[in-house]
């Protein structure tokens, strides 16, 4: 498998919390960070989406958003990783941000270049990458 | 708070549907424009959104599209922010366009180069900012 | 209509699957492709969907992940389209990927440049257009 998507996250499935339409799956990453994704049910059928099972999380860069000084705000977004940025690569409009977790994961973000300064953004500086749980695209080997 | 995403609109809740797992909130801004979120049953319970609460919604640039001669479709996209635009700034593959909306809010899309031409897109150009209400992620104070 | 997305694909609806607040509507495409948007069932009743309707699906190019060597995984995201890369558009930070589908359709895609290195992004490879249901704003005439 190789994929575009900057964010790969390998996992075992934790949880799976069944709705009418769609499911909600805690994936346990290693290192102790959690991530949870929103797909259907038509899909933990397809893919045997249960807990114990492995599974990886992806997560294109665009649908990163960096959060720093987070104590103002709580958010709706179930995915709030808190890390450190480990590089900033600019380009014209848009950088590239990676932040490094506690766990050894990183979570590489896509952001303004009004953003990276607004924020600071710079090695060493803490730092919050958010997403929806809506956003996640989950795998399975096949 | 600081926070990477381009759209941070403060508002106070209107209204709240409640579904089976998500719920639809509506915030209004200040100048009349309104905003649709959709966020889990969760969310609205851990961050007590409720009609009169004051909520900020974020909205990163690349989630946003533009839409100009609006007058042949309907979209199935609840937010649609009629505006003009304010800028446009340029980069190599991407564009960052600022449209203006009559309130006084301001949406910023992230678009592509070809996507300016074709559009025409420039100061003073009437246009239109859509988005789909599950891109938008709900913050309350802490 | 002129709108800033760079999939604008042209269908009829095949399908309509209710849920209890949101709809899975299937677009047929000319050549024989499928396509699926997940909108709310308020969107199908104020757009009128319907088997049978002409709609068209519009997809920002971020929303895109582009997958080579599927062999090895299954994924959630309900749209994946098998074609050919047609061309790579270079920026500093992203590039723009334009897949060719069999049945004629082209699909845009937003990735980093890193991405088109690792996966060997270049005109001729075979490549698979990924996107999730959710993503997809679906639109009919006025």
């Amino acid at each position: 498998m190789k994929v575009s998507a900057r964010n790969v996250f390998q996992g075992t499935v934790s949880q799976v919390r069944e709705g009418a339409v769609n499911a909600e799956v805690t994936l346990a990453l290693p290192g102790g960070s959690e991530l949870v994704a929103v797909v259907t049910l038509d899909s933990i059928a397809s893919l045997g989406l249960a807990p114990g099972k492995p599974a990886v999380a992806l997560v294109k860069a665009p649908w990163v958003m960096v959060m720093t000084d987070s104590s103002g705000l709580r958010l709706s977004a179930r995915n709030c990783l808190a890390g450190q940025v480990e590089s900033v690569g600019d380009g014209v409009v848009n950088a590239e941000i990676v932040i490094a977790l506690p766990g050894g994961n990183r979570v590489v973000a896509m952001v303004t270049r009004e953003a990276v300064q607004e924020l600071q953004l710079a090695p060493g500086v803490a730092a919050t990458a958010v997403f929806k749980a809506s956003h996640v695209i989950l795998g399975v080997p096949a």
